[in-house]
Order: structure tokens, then sequence, then C-alpha cells
């Protein structure tokens, strides 16, 4: 593999799946003496335009994020729809889900990283950019995200 | 609860459980183009005075750190003994364990915290400090480790 594929190193999230994302958010928000920050819903399908293992889901879900140093700890509650949140956390229960970085050129680290035995899971469009979760479990035991925001 | 209890709210660790930190660090290394770090062992139990549960434990393990920007991605390898590393590598298998912070008062922060229903799940010593491991899952639905580093 190419040195530093990703052309970066430097975690900027580490989301982490719950049940109950009021409560949880709650809970951080109490805990670190911080705000509880709104709770966002991710895009309806038809401006996400997710895909969860190359097919189109309908699958949302509600986001809060947390400034914990110099990278966000983003809170995860997904719907019933199919999607690398909701299969993880039916599979693994609440807990860690991936850590997250800031690329260029998206789409060809994702193919790369197929190329090269880690498949992309989930993508989709957030206002301002787009996201891909690749499983790197087998290789990096832990889910990664690529995030790519317009200029 | 008082306000930030921990006196801070920047994670400086990710700490995530492998079976092979041989193979897992070079993984690591080759997929961001890193030196692999040098890989060393817990202190041997009359040092590091480990306890696990209330419970002294002769549990050692192996530790790979790699800088991600401003915090350090931490594998661990935990032999066979009684420890917070060996029991959630047996239940969850690999992939991410805590993240960490650094505090000061640390023995004053662990009863707070105890005294609010997340228990010590381990501690120790480490050249230059202490780690105590709590038990915030309930909660954060993350274990969150304390550090606490001599001046």
């Amino acid at each position: 593999m190419e040195s530093n594929i990703l052309g970066t190193n430097v975690i900027t999230q580490i989301g982490i799946l719950v049940h109950d994302i009021e409560k949880t958010a709650q809970t951080y928000a109490d805990f670190f003496g911080m705000e509880k920050p709104q709770i966002n819903q991710t895009d309806a399908p038809e401006l996400a335009q997710t895909e969860f293992k190359g097919e189109s889901t309908a699958a949302r879900a509600k986001l809060a994020f947390f400034d914990m140093g110099s990278l966000q700890l983003e809170l995860i509650e997904p719907d019933q729809q199919p999607s690398t949140w909701r299969e993880y956390l039916d599979e693994h229960g609440e807990g860690p889900h991936h850590i997250a970085f800031v690329v260029g050129g998206l789409q060809e680290k994702v193919k790369i990283m197929e190329a090269n035995g880690m498949p992309l899971e989930q993508k989709g469009e957030y206002p301002g950019g787009r996201y891909a979760y690749m499983d790197t479990f087998r290789d990096l035991k832990i889910i990664t995200e690529l995030l790519e925001n317009d200029e």
C-alpha cells in the first residue's frame, strides 16, 4: 500500500453509538460541565443519498457533537433502517463505532482502500460535504470514516 | 454532580484492544505511513502495583502508541491475567476500549466518580505517573481512563 493513503493521520472524531441520544447527551453535558448540544437528524434520503453495502437506504440517525480537545465526540442514535450504525449497534450494543479523518479526494481514496481489502460500508452526503465509512475493522480494529468537505 | 468533575474535556488517548500487537502495529504503521513504534510492556507487578476490581493482579500488557493529531492511539495486547483489558477483550473481542484524560488529583476524582455510580475498574502505576480505569460505560457508553503525571 502506498505511504499514508489517507494523506492524514489526524483523528477528528470519535463516534459512539447509543440507544437514547437525549439521555446520553445530557449525561455527557452534566459530566463534562458543557452545554447539551443541539441534536440534529441526518438529512432525509433524497438529500443524504445514503448507500449501505451498495444499496440505497432510507436510514437516518440523530447526532450530537461535543468538542473534546481538538476532536469531536459524536453520539449517534440510528433509526431502524439498514445502516452501519444500526447493524453495529445490534451486533455490539452501545459503544464506540468509528474514528474519522478529514480527507481530500474521497472517492479515489475509497477505491484504493477497497482494492486493499477495506470495503466501503456506507456513504452519504451531509450539508457541505460527504462521508464514507470504510470497514477497516480487520486491519485497524476499528471502523474509519472519511469526511470530505467542500471548499 | 459538580460541574466538570475531571477538570478537563480534552481526550488525550483512544485505547484499542488487540490480540496481536506486533501485527496490528505494523498494519497501522503501513496504513498511515508512520514508523512502527517501539512496543513496550507495562511494568512488572511489584512496580505497577496493578489492582483490578479491588484485588492485586499480576496482569501486564504490551502497548504501542501512535501520534494521531493531538491525541495518541494506543494499541493494547493484554496477557491472560485478570485485568479490564483481558475481560473486555474476552467479552467484546478486539476493538476500542477507552478514552483517556489527563487529570490532577486522581485519587479524589476516583472517589467522586465512585460516589456517583462510576466504579474504579483498575488502577496502577507507570513510570512518571499513575492511571485509573473508571467504569463509565453505563453513563458515557465507553470506559474512561484517568492519567495523572508527576511534575
